[in-house]
């Protein structure tokens, strides 16, 4: 495949160019250095705090076709820590280095249609959903999905923008004002007992490694802890684990992908959403396995085998949301392995850091 | 005490300097990192491997007293990779910033004679030894220590330069003639069953942690192999342990130190030298401990509380020296933590990079 770039493992010394900044960059960078391979970082922000580990920082912004063609022909690969990558930037930079994963998984996940449409293809099952493009559409979604559902955006809201709860169906036109009248999507609000994770790595030469699902938390809409092993049957772990695969190979990945399944009262799973990268559910992976996701990530991009994913020990993974990070001497002081992502700003709602508590795993 | 600063811990968003720019600093400023703090490296050579995970480098010589200051201007706290600091720069630096460990202990272990003093000074054992200032003092040295015993130069030698083994006290005059008259000790060889070493930490408020002794096999006078536990009996390791603690104590130590014991056939502890820093024997810590020597030395410096210092893994370390770092393909499809330090040069007994394969602690 052309947009994979060669089947070549790049030798350490090598580059990884990553678009985006923030902490999973930081962390990419870390295990990249772990390798013998250095990262160059691609962000419009000043000062990022991926740029502290970084053999070099790009700052430009995403849409700057020159900054975007320089930065990838200094580079062996490019890969990026978020799916919000502008498909011009991803075209672009494909045309100067191999850009790992294939851009077509950023495409699929940044327009909820999309994603649903595939991974129903696949044969996964998803929540009810219905594509919206006018009003006409949304009512006859309600009609079919029923209230309580969501309307969302098919592309990326920002800020828990671009989603309206629908809590009957004669609150239609209302929440179809509210997305100003944008293409969006319908989705039913399934009742479910837990949420889990899984990530699964891809390597270049097709093989696909899993890790144990976790079972996350959620607070205000943001993940709150991830516990592994999740509280489920080996059958339903090995569920999960399969429907990774099938998504990781449908899409010829090559990297980190996170999946979020819902388990339904039944024990059922339903696919909620992929994130084309390492994902903040994965963090316990630093402390409960020789190699983490970071690694597997960087080993996948550069073309290296993928490493081992199981876990010497249980985990919990517990984010510093806000100002909770300021609290660091107090989690210093405990036995948790203790990570602060180096944002000088702290504000509400932000990831500022996370710590992973490990336990001896049952014999 | 005026040399180890105000009692002060350094923020998230501080910066450490470190002396410097090796494999050491470069795990150091990945350990920092991970805490949210940044790393500025002082190192005379270009490219260092620390560089790349570095929010600073300064290059420049190690007695070049302007660039000194700057740099620790430009940092809240300076420490070290290595002991070979020169004490000029320790002391120019003292002047602008607190420096941890204190010099004393760089001092101690640049001379060998202090160094034996010191140690035998505490109560514990060392080889037999005698200070040679003179081919008089080596006859003597020799009538009463014996043959075969080690001429070795009191200022640390590189390359194996400064240190002759005398197999026969009639050998006295070449000896001499060999390390060109400089002042100099001479030490007994002692018969020995293993070599074990114990990673130790103080922190700022006088806590100590210490890892469990690790047993170090080497080849070619390299570390080639840390094995953890090492097959001593509980009531060695306590030893070992208490024997760290004591000489970390009587230092007033800040930061991680490792020191080497020698197990006699009759069961004894003897100490071999003491490493002011991050030692090769500690670098296993990574992949079997939550917080490992790296992130431990951190912390000291940083006037943080020690982190947990027990393994939740047995494991074995194996250095890759020189020419194995090219068969990198190979350690990286194994299951084991893989860790290249990014040096552009393979040379002979050069340190290229290690590997750790961990397995379950019985319980």
């Amino acid at each position: 495949m052309i947009d994979s770039g060669t089947d070549v493992a790049l030798a350490p010394g090598g580059t990884i160019g990553i678009l985006g900044g923030g902490q999973l960059a930081r962390m990419l960078s870390i295990a990249a250095a772990r390798l013998g391979l250095k990262t160059h970082i691609y962000e419009p922000g000043a000062n990022p705090p991926a740029g502290d580990v970084a053999a070099a920082v790009t700052t430009a912004a995403y849409d700057d076709a020159e900054a975007l063609a320089r930065f990838a022909n200094s580079v062996d690969v490019v890969t990026f820590e978020f799916e919000n990558v502008p498909a011009l930037a991803a075209e672009t930079l494909l045309a100067h280095a191999p850009v790992r994963p294939t851009p077509r998984a950023l495409e699929i996940s940044q327009d909820r249609v999309d994603e649903k449409a595939f991974i129903e293809g696949l044969g996964i099952t998803v929540a009810p959903w219905r594509a919206v493009g006018d009003l006409k559409d949304l009512k006859a979604g309600l009609a079919e999905i029923g209230a309580p559902s969501i309307l969302k955006t098919r592309r990326l809201g920002y800020d828990g923008k671009g989603q309206v709860r629908i809590g009957d169906a004669g609150r239609a036109d209302a929440a179809w004002d509210e997305i100003a009248g944008a293409p969006a999507i319908l989705e039913g609000l399934v009742p479910f007992v837990r949420e889990i994770s899984v990530i699964g790595a891809r390597g270049l030469s097709g093989e696909v490694v899993c890790y144990d699902p976790g079972e996350n938390v959620h607070r205000d809409g943001i993940l709150r802890t991830t516990t592994v092993p999740a509280e489920i049957t080996p059958a339903v772990r090995m569920d999960a684990v399969l429907i990774a695969g099938k998504i990781l190979n449908a899409l010829n990945y090559i990297g980190v992908m996170g999946i979020e399944l819902f388990q339904t009262p039944g024990g059922k799973l339903l696919v909620n959403e992929i994130a084309p990268r390492v994902h903040n559910s994965g963090h316990w992976t630093i402390e409960a396995c020789v190699i983490d996701q970071f690694q597997q990530h960087i080993r996948a991009v550069a073309g290296w085998p993928l490493g081992d994913g199981s876990r010497h020990s249980d985990a919990v993974m517990t984010n510093l949301i806000g100002a909770e990070a300021e609290e660091w001497q107090r989690f210093a002081a405990g036995g948790s392995g203790l990570h602060l992502y180096g944002k000088a700003e702290v504000r509400p709602g932000r990831k500022m850091g996370h710590v992973t508590r490990i336990s001896p795993k049952p014999v």
